[in-house]
């Protein structure tokens, strides 16, 4: 390695090569499939001494570059997973994994399966039976979910759809057109295992032998693509431009960002995608790493074959693999940065992510503004946000992440949810009571999303405590409390490691404190507070193998003592599992978590019951879970933003035609009633 | 009346004076003091009538313009009001009120008071007593709350702060320097009636005749004017300018505005501010008319003398009367078109509310996106929305409102609190349970905002139904729950008006459904469905004054009957109220209300228990409640907005320094991967 390289720099092309070739080596002639690899961080106690030695300006420590490598021995269930460390070019911790642990799905095998499905004669005959032309087909190869049979087998689940007769085009929505059975495929023997149909009704009743199923035929809209609608685009819609005549108020340096008081670090991996750290504003610490943990999408019909139907996007599939190529002008607007990455490709050679983060502003409105009625004097000041974006599709649905920095010292996560619904057949006019109809012959099964945002603090220092806050009504008393209308606070600092649990009715606000830091002003704990949606947890049943295998999402808050690599709330191999070692596991032992290094795993939900309007293409539905400095610091932080003024912003007045060159006297100065 | 006026445009200033004209010849040489004016609204069913025929291009009916009229008989507690028909110069219904109704709050009145509290001899003792000079003295006058007694005296309750010692400068931040009593004026008789001191410790003990209670010395930063504070703003925020070379892609028409898709007409009022009419979305009547009903800000403090504080912002003042003039550039960017209204000053003459509310559009970012895998074809679409804003100053506190239009048929409600802290002083070392400290000798009591929403619904008609949908587990079952998986939906429809309750565990989805039209594609009745926040409702002890009078802020959701002028979910007069005229009132009949014209009134709330980082200005809260169509249509729609494209948006990448004359040519195509 030549050029010099933060230690949580994201792997590149080289590291990433130079770390499978090194694997390569040891197993000599023995073919392998690469499953995953990148940057292995630091442990805490040496990265925290560099990060330390690098904010001090200090000479920095030595610390090698270590790379994670997943892989599998081709076509065969044996599974490893080892760190090697690409500086000193050694390799440690190989391990081969238990056989029911399972590697992610990758597009190359899945590709694999999908042509092995096609070819099948059992398949061709199902087609026959639905009087189709196997090259219309188009196959949705998922991951396999668990039954808690054959849980040792590598198995993929694979969805058939035909495109539409209409336009037969290679990018026609299939979804509008699913057929009423699925295949499994075992990975291994890349062979059919089962072809099993699809209730159509709303029991299990499935197609018999000679029955041609239910299929939409002249649907409202079955296509997202512009080309293949059936209406031109509207001409209804103006430009809209944003314009940085000075260019961001951002700097980059690597991958350090400064904004705005705010200072961090991008960093980028296979699974999680886009991760940050080592945070500060306004010089004080906040946060050591941010990132998304996990995510589940639980399908809600229950019946079988399609009972399984359960994605884990990250671990099963990957943020960093699915991250979209971002092209400048089409998902974000202004003048933008762009950060790329790299993941592996099945024979270890580095795939590059390019463009998977963007890095842009907005105007989000007004941060403040007060009129003084007394003498008419108005101040009003913007709010400008910072915006780390990344898109992933996984199949169907695409997720778009956004860290929003706010000038407050608040940062947003936000979550869009779009892409097309994972679509089944119904019968021309059954209803069922976990799915809506979104077209003829086309239900989406009602499904979960659920989340889990990984939050490892550092409020003022690494030592940190989580406490819940409740509003309660204060008990009349004739004395304090005459007319009944006073109400207070009732804190609660969690002591062990383990859930807690949200009570909307309390208002319950969730904090990360250090106790060892009184914010001057408040008198109390400086800290930041976590503010959650209004969200439901896991539906599935307690005990069901969606319940056993996402620990994370039985509750809303997990809070556990810091440990290096306890990263994935739902366990580090989370395709095909079994549960039992995520988020549950750490929490068993019941650790002290008061005053500790802590870490804090929110999950949040949308519980995804689609309409009408999400189909054939679904307009992104919204979340953010924010993180807000709470007596954190000593007054509002965005006071010395400047006054929002029509010369820094130069808008128009809807009846001037032309934008004018300058600014008329009668607007330069505004602001003041 | 010279100009055509359509049914729902706002009262005009000439109007307003021609209606108050006819009042005072009336009352001949009785003084009036003026409170309220503005246009009422046609009986729904013969604005309904009108509407029908617009639509269809008929011959429109002739409909009377009225306008209500509210005022004393000065310097009395006799209140009146009427409906003045300018069409014909007749007064009708008009009424004198009870006397322990009591008329809002007005800027005039509470400025005389506030020259009588400061020229008091009382006050000027006590004054005396915290070695102030009168000159830097500045009130705060407030509309007085209820404790039971003198329910039929017009008060006002004054809260004294000085100027920053520092700078004495009229706009310094009086808030960072409140002073340790209050002071009760009777508005009838302009005399001071009671001067109390207000508690600074966590007890109820008040300072001693002699005392000098502490004040802050030396805060951190006292100010929010730029002017004022010790550090110069920032020079970091680069400009950041909506330019649309097209201009917007709204049309207005007088008040009526047409945008993708959208047709609604906007009112204004004294009262409510902005109000939304006879709204449309791709030629479907949506909502007949939605509106800020009522707010309501408890405080938590529950001791004497500050316990009665708590305001009704809409009925005790005015989201018209306090309506911001919105300067070219200072509250929206881009093409900004602005509508004025009038509402009436207290000689009866009308007052401009110039630029009350400013319509312009944002880029929100993604509305949809999918990338076809198997292709590499990625189609990106881009989420224009369409804001109507308007912002209110009451006293300290500010809101901004605004009604956010979506190209996918959606609608927001999204409202900011900022705006300054109403504070209270505190002894130097003291903690409350029930406050934050946010300055040296400066507390924030905590305090809620509760909403009350009025959504006057019309979907595909008039006659609607309030649904819960509750998503619930599927028992397990050997046949069809085998794996525990599965889950669904279980809707109720409200069958008689009263409050319906929420329940964030069962992920309660709060639907407007017209069970007389089916929606073809899912086979269920067209709706819209009203997305909550994560609110807590009062938290004022069952019986007190705050609980009886706020009737709303029990429950997030009622439903009644639609009856004419209930339109003020706390009453009409809310003012030193004593509740029984609000949406309890309307609801103990429990009138059916299946398949009826209904009104739906959604409370939400913030619980705002101060931060350090709130002071001394607060960045703004924000919260955003949304009405969804829900199966309303037969697909997305906004499949047909044109796909995202350099050539449209102009994007800039961070690493060129100047912004490109024109695109380069491998970014003029994009969004494929």
């Amino acid at each position: 390695m030549t050029e010099y390289l933060h230690p949580l720099d994201p792997a590149t092309a080289e590291e990433i090569e130079k770390a499978t070739a090194l694997v390569k080596t040891a197993f000599g002639d023995i073919q392998l499939h690469f499953k995953a690899a990148g940057l292995d961080e630091p442990p805490k106690k040496q990265l925290l001494e560099y990060l330390d030695a690098e904010h001090a300006g200090r000479p920095l420590p030595a610390l090698p570059r270590n790379i994670f490598v997943m892989w599998y021995i081709k076509r065969t269930p044996r599974l490893f997973e080892a760190i090697v460390d690409v500086t000193n070019g050694t390799i440690a911790n190989q391990t081969e994994l238990p056989r029911e642990f399972h590697g992610p799905i990758d597009r190359a095998e899945l590709s694999e399966a999908a042509a092995v499905v096609i070819a099948d004669p059992g398949v061709l005959k199902e087609l026959q039976r639905l009087e189709i032309d196997p090259t219309n087909v188009v196959l949705d190869p998922w991951d396999y979910g668990v039954d808690g049979t054959e849980t040792q087998e590598r198995q993929t689940q694979v969805f058939l759809y035909i495109r539409n007769p209409k336009n037969n085009h290679p990018d026609s929505n299939h979804y509008s057109f699913p057929l009423d059975f699925m295949v499994v495929v075992d990975l291994c023997t890349m062979k059919v295992k089962s072809i099993m149909r699809i209730p159509m009704g709303s029991d299990e009743k499935i197609a018999t032998d000679s029955e041609v199923t239910h299929r939409e035929t002249e649907p409202a809209e079955p296509e997202y693509l512009h080309e293949l609608q059936k209406c031109p685009p509207r001409t209804s819609l103006k430009p809209y431009q944003v314009i940085q005549p000075e260019g961001a108020s951002f700097t980059v340096k690597g991958h350090l960002i400064e904004w705005e008081n705010w200072r961090f670090r991008v960093g980028f991996n296979w699974r999680e995608g886009l991760t940050l750290h080592d945070l500060s504003f306004m010089g004080q610490k906040t946060f050591y790493r941010l990132s998304l943990s996990e995510m589940f999408v639980p399908y809600g019909d229950p019946r079988s074959p399609i009972y399984r139907k359960g994605a884990f996007d990250l671990g099963n599939v990957g943020a960093g693999v699915t991250a979209n190529n971002l092209k400048l002008g089409c998902d974000c607007l202004g003048t933008i940065k762009y950060f790329g990455g790299h993941v592996v490709a099945v024979d270890g050679s580095a795939a590059p992510r390019d463009n998977a983060i963007c890095v842009h502003e907005v105007d989000a409105g007004i941060q403040w503004k007060h009129t003084n009625h007394r003498t008419g004097k108005a101040v009003v000041v913007r709010k400008r946000q910072l915006v780390l974006q990344t898109i992933v599709t996984v199949a169907n649905y695409e997720y778009i992440f956004a860290w929003i920095f706010d000038q407050s010292g608040e940062i947003i996560m936000e979550t869009r949810a779009t892409g097309i619904l994972s679509t089944q057949p119904i019968s021309k006019d059954a209803k069922v009571a976990w799915g809506t109809r979104v077209a003829d012959g086309v239900v989406a099964p009602y499904h979960q999303h659920l989340f889990s945002l990984r939050i490892d603090p550092a409020v003022g220092g690494n030592q940190n405590s989580f406490v819940t806050s409740d509003s309660v009504p204060i008990p009349w008393d004739d004395v304090l409390n005459p007319l009944g209308t006073g109400y207070c606070t009732d804190d609660k600092t969690v002591q062990r490691a383990g859930a807690v649990e949200d009570d909307v009715s309390k208002g319950r606000a969730f904090k990360i404190i250090n106790e060892n830091t009184i914010n001057p002003v408040s008198l109390t704990p400086i800290g930041y507070k976590i503010v959650p949606i209004r969200s439901q947890m896991l539906l599935a049943q307690p005990g069901s193998w969606h319940w056993r295998r996402s620990e994370f999402a039985e509750s809303p808050f997990w809070v556990t003592k810091y440990k290096d690599r306890q990263l994935f709330s739902a366990g580090d191999y989370t395709n095909q599992s079994l549960g039992g070692t995520g988020i549950k596991a750490w929490t068993k032992d019941c650790e002290m978590v008061r005053n500790e290094d802590i870490v804090i795993w929110h999950t949040y939900g949308l519980t995804h019951n689609p309409r009408v309007e999400d189909f054939p293409i679904m307009p992104a539905e919204i979340v953010q879970v924010s993180l807000k400095p709470n007596n954190f610091l000593l007054y509002n932080p965005t006071m010395d933003v400047p006054e929002s003024s029509q010369i820094f912003n130069k808008s128009v007045a809807y009846e001037d035609k032309v934008q004018p060159e300058e600014e008329k006297s009668d607007v330069s100065t505004c602001c003041s009633a």
